[in-house]
């Protein structure tokens, strides 16, 4: 069979077999097997300009099963992306920009980053849902600015993983027709057949959470029944589709159809008779008929055109709706609207003591309306997370009776790993800014697709409530020891934990303002008062001195909840004539990016430093000489009985300050913050 | 309706209330719906003697929606379990027996630590495993030591994690007819109606699983159609059940039905009414019925009875199996059998550079057949984790041809999450000493479950390989930066990184041999030298001198695949004249546990240090002066150019070490090990 489309399938195939043979290592039996759908996806659906990987209209494809990226990297090579020969050739290599799995940071055409398994098809939950949002709320009549379609490869381990079902439900419910996703049903996965395993009646599964299922049987040659389930998804509009795809691993490998093609290059000889068998010429490597470039090419040039007439289309929308049309210009620019910063709210110590989680709601209630991008939602809290403004409108679909698409509030259920990656895929679209609360505790179910945040320069916002023990009666279970220490440990990951009003508005402030980093914001349960020396000025800039005082012999640092208890202690110091200041750390991160100057002025030598906080002491060695925290699990019981229990009171705090001084009295004390060389960040 | 049933029942219910009322805090809700289906499983199915919670041929009982406690409590307190009225009084307050969320390790009668949701079905499964295992291990022809069931109570919240999801569909691929799994199916969660999000055709989803599903239309008040379901579903043997039971959430409240009663007491006038509707005295509180204690003592003493009968048959089976006996009676205090520590290999310098991860396959080879009782798998990672050793058999149904039930090796699938909480529900069991494996990196997906095999003090060793950007080509999605920092920050959690051959046998000597604590070994993918100086005494202190010299001017202080690269380094510095200390520290936490003497004499005063790791930096600042790690996410190559682009080289850390000489001369280092308090641990 020598048509065309047989020809650039197997091009895809033997692309596939080269790259990974030339990096030896890498993942040649995925692209293999899915050339076939590839190739019909790509050259009969999907909507793109390879000249602009960012159009806004174009189709989203997701490579769930990430492993499988040499196809991606093949795929956009040869439809003209700018990933050259030479990019497939450094697969695997350092600093290329094709690396072991799809960063979208690095890489041309890359949607969203995938690899860990699951995240792909959430994050084309979030995508989908971006789409459908954005199109409700800038589509006008005669003006489908927005009108794309998701599409996800996804394989056996994907559907393992319990973050894709949690998406995958929510996406049913949700209605979301812009989604299909076809998955690899290839029967291997690393540990051999999936009868090992997995035995599930998947796509049942799928009708159970509401989705419209197809099956094609021959994944490896009947391309005209992939396109006809393609199409027939195309129509179901009010359900995500899933095509079960029945393939052949590594097809064309001596070793197809077994998991001996799954992770590890073809040998030499299976690469010669592969090529051989397709009527390439095996002693050429990286060689790609002239004929399946000049077929991309075709496909390339439609959607440039595609992209042109639409360019026009955005013209006349300008004209007609100048407000929306800078609204959506701007939001592709990542820009927040002018001096939306005004509506911070700002606090005096005369205002009444609130719980920080409050404070959040406080500013979401007034920013919401100043930021049409913020779309936010919780997992299954929200009368407890307080992120939800009054007025907001669910987002759901119209059959509901209970929102609709232009609703910007979306109840994720008890789903925070599915949040964290429809989050990012939410990121991804480029018009919306996400954030979705639970309890800090619980950001951990999710760690897989925070970790992906940070890696992929997404900007999202976890609210984090019910920060510590001082949770109270729910008890060690729901009493984050760890977390914190495990997020201010994740690289391009702002931890914020403020303190009050002003620190709550300057976390905000700094979280929306950074565009290309996820944030975590630590929120108490429990009221706290504004403090006197605090301001979104001074908190922005992630730590500052709340308290100075001529002479110090200790300085106290602390966030969040203890930071008014540091005062306190102060005060009883003061009584027995030792003089403490105070330093509020609300954010490492921010901090750490400070100019050494002022960051000396907050830690400066010569006198000890105490840092407290109700939780794990790791980080903290790193900014004072002696740290009060908690080094084990909490306890279930009124709040206020536990912090007493562990001694997070004034009295508590006076002890350990003063074993401070004795300890250090007569040592020259060093910043913690002078190192003898920079770190690598 | 006055009969006994309906009497005990409503019982449940009041002292839902009245335990819910007095803390002023806890969830009446969940207890009031369900006390119907508790009080047909408590006194007509559950087999348990309250005199001995630890009788191994009982019943578990999982309250997955383990917000629900009270229910647990009042139950345990009803039927004779040492739960005391006043422990019920003295809910959710700090030092009592009845927390916030059941933990294991806290009651008499918990099984498992719940309250996260999702966690608690999935240590279900676990437990079901681990009954089908010992079964099949140790009972014989006329002795059936073991057929107990576990039964789960979950809620909406537990189906829609996808922990849930992924232990449900391994659950029904090993056919686990031990397993019983109720759905309060009561329409609210903390959001609302489940109308909002959780639309999904619930009980399709377990059918596709492969589990047998049952609907109790009226779960307020039909007891004979659940007894009739628990029946049903005890009689299918190769399947797991899903019995969707209809409830009225916080059933005889004013605010019945409504989300209004899940998570906060009842007011004093609904009480009262409550009281009023059910025949009680509105006047008292915690006032129980002497017939329902009567009732509920009668079960008592068959279950009683039932143990007793057991004691017999096992004393008959000592006589029978007397080798089988000592086995058993063994397991169940935890203790491994005498010795066999002898079976680690033990390695000298002259032995070849070996992956840990390979070494760790030697381990596991050697000591699999002197510990019976080791049950291991991996989460589809077995031959890049190398968790299986040669003989294995696997844990399958024997219909699947691919194993049976006594296999003792579990093919989890691409379920980290669940792995995690089934090890927790292994361990729980009391028979079998848990470990999986997964990359290092994705043990974060299971944190949530890590969080509480550590809280509730269970046994469960994770073989955490492709510990760091020495996995190479894989690339920054799958290379840990902030993993062990995180899992070094949760409490009661080991976390190993050794260096060679004698390390790893050591981390496995004390990970095995602590009863009481989870353990992480994190392994190298790549080769590393047998080390002079390393020993399994010496590595088994958590961290001691590898290499002294006298008159040292840094001490090089390093884990894992680093370690030999500072051995490097400290002969370049030596050929310069400078002396280099070179301590190991595979393990903080059990370093830390260490007499303060030795501490200090691996980290004495009076000579800078200077920590080597390629991760992120934070923790080690307790340790030492200076910290050469990588806080910034690494990069997809072949490994040895990964840690060139770092300067993870002899060279890189040379550098280094004399900056901190140079930066340490002339100030009087203490060791960071001397503090001015003792932390809380």
């Amino acid at each position: 069979m020598a048509n065309i489309d047989q020809v650039a399938v197997n091009t895809i195939r033997v692309l596939a077999a080269d790259t990974t043979a030339k990096s030896n290592s890498g993942h040649p039996g995925a692209p293999m097997g899915m050339a076939p759908i590839a190739h019909v996806l790509w050259n009969n659906f999907l909507k793109f300009n390879p000249k602009n990987p960012n159009w806004l209209n174009r189709d989203r494809f997701v490579l769930s099963n990430g492993h499988g990226c040499v196809l991606q990297y093949s795929l956009l090579h040869l439809f003209g992306f700018a990933v050259t020969l030479d990019d497939l050739k450094n697969f695997r290599q350092v600093d290329s920009i094709t690396p072991g799995h799809p960063e979208a940071h690095d890489t041309p055409g890359i949607e969203v980053t995938t690899g860990p398994l699951g995240q792909g098809i959430a994050n084309a939950v979030g995508l989908a849902i971006a789409e459908a949002h954005t199109a409700a709320v800038f589509n006008k009549p005669d003006f489908t600015l927005v009108d794309n379609y998701t599409y996800c490869f996804l394989g056996d381990g994907c559907l393992q993983e319990g973050v894709s079902g949690e998406a995958s439900s929510l996406a049913g419910h949700l209605q979301l027709g812009n989604l299909i996703a076809i998955w690899d049903d290839n029967h291997i996965t690393i540990d051999g057949d999936t009868n090992c395993a997995f035995t599930e009646d998947v796509l049942k599964r799928y009708e159970a959470y509401g989705w419209h299922v197809v099956t094609v049987k021959d994944g490896d040659s009947d391309l005209a029944a992939m396109a006809a389930a393609i199409k027939e998804c195309q129509a179901v509009k009010n359900k995500p589709s899933l095509i079960q795809l029945t393939t052949t691993i590594g097809y064309g490998s001596t070793q197809q159809g077994t998991h001996g093609v799954h992770g590890a290059p073809l040998k030499a000889a299976d690469i010669k008779q592969l090529k051989e068998k397709f009527g390439f010429n095996p002693d050429k490597s990286f060689d790609v008929p002239q004929e399946v470039y000049d077929l991309y090419a075709k496909k390339a040039a439609s959607g440039a055109a595609a992209e042109a007439e639409w360019n026009q289309l955005l013209a006349k929308y300008a004209e007609a709706y100048p407000a929306e049309h800078a609204d959506l210009l701007r939001r592709l620019k990542s820009d927040l609207p002018e001096g939306w910063e005004k509506a911070l709210p700002v606090y005096t110590p005369a205002d009444p003591a609130v719980a920080t989680r409050k404070l959040s709601e406080t500013v979401l209630s007034k920013i919401s309306s100043v930021i049409p991008e913020l779309l936010g939602g919780s997992a299954d809290l929200t009368g407890s997370n307080l992120t939800r403004w009054k007025e907001a409108v669910d987002f759901q679909p119209a059959a509901t009776g209970l929102g609709d698409y232009s609703g910007r509030y979306i109840r994720y259920g008890v789903r925070e790993h599915a949040m964290g990656a429809i989050m990012n895929g939410l990121a991804a679209y480029g018009t919306i800014l996400p954030y979705g609360g639970t309890f800090l505790n619980f950001v951990s179910y999710a760690a897989g697709a925070v970790r992906l945040s940070a890696l992929s320069h997404v900007r999202t916002v976890w609210v984090a409530t019910h920060d510590s023990i001082g949770l109270g009666e729910d008890g060690p279970t729901h009493q984050p020891i760890e977390t914190l220490a495990h997020f201010r440990a994740l690289p391009n990951c702002m931890v914020w934990r403020p303190a009050d009003g002003n620190e709550t508005s300057a976390a905000y402030k700094v979280s929306l303002n950074h565009k290309t980093c996820p944030s975590i914001l630590a929120l108490s349960r429990q009221n706290l008062p504004q403090l006197e020396g605090s301001t979104i000025e001074k908190a922005s800039l992630g730590g500052y001195v709340l308290q100075e005082v001529e002479g110090a012999q200790v300085t106290l640092v602390s966030t969040g909840s203890e930071v008014s208890i540091c005062v306190e202690a102060a005060k009883q110091l003061a009584e027995q004539g030792v003089k403490a200041r105070i330093v509020s750390l609300p954010c490492f991160e921010i901090f750490d990016s400070q100019p050494k100057e002022y960051k000396l002025s907050v830690f400066p030598d010569g006198i000890p430093s105490l840092s407290v906080e109700v939780m794990t002491t790791m980080g903290w060695e790193k900014y004072t000489h002696e740290q009060f925290g908690l080094n084990r699990f909490g306890a279930s019981g009124p709040y206020l009985d536990v912090y007493k229990k562990f001694e997070f009171t004034p009295e508590g705090i006076s002890k350990r300050a003063l074993a401070t001084i004795d300890f250090w009295k007569g040592v020259t004390t060093r910043s913690p913050l002078n190192r003898a060389f920079e770190q690598i960040i």
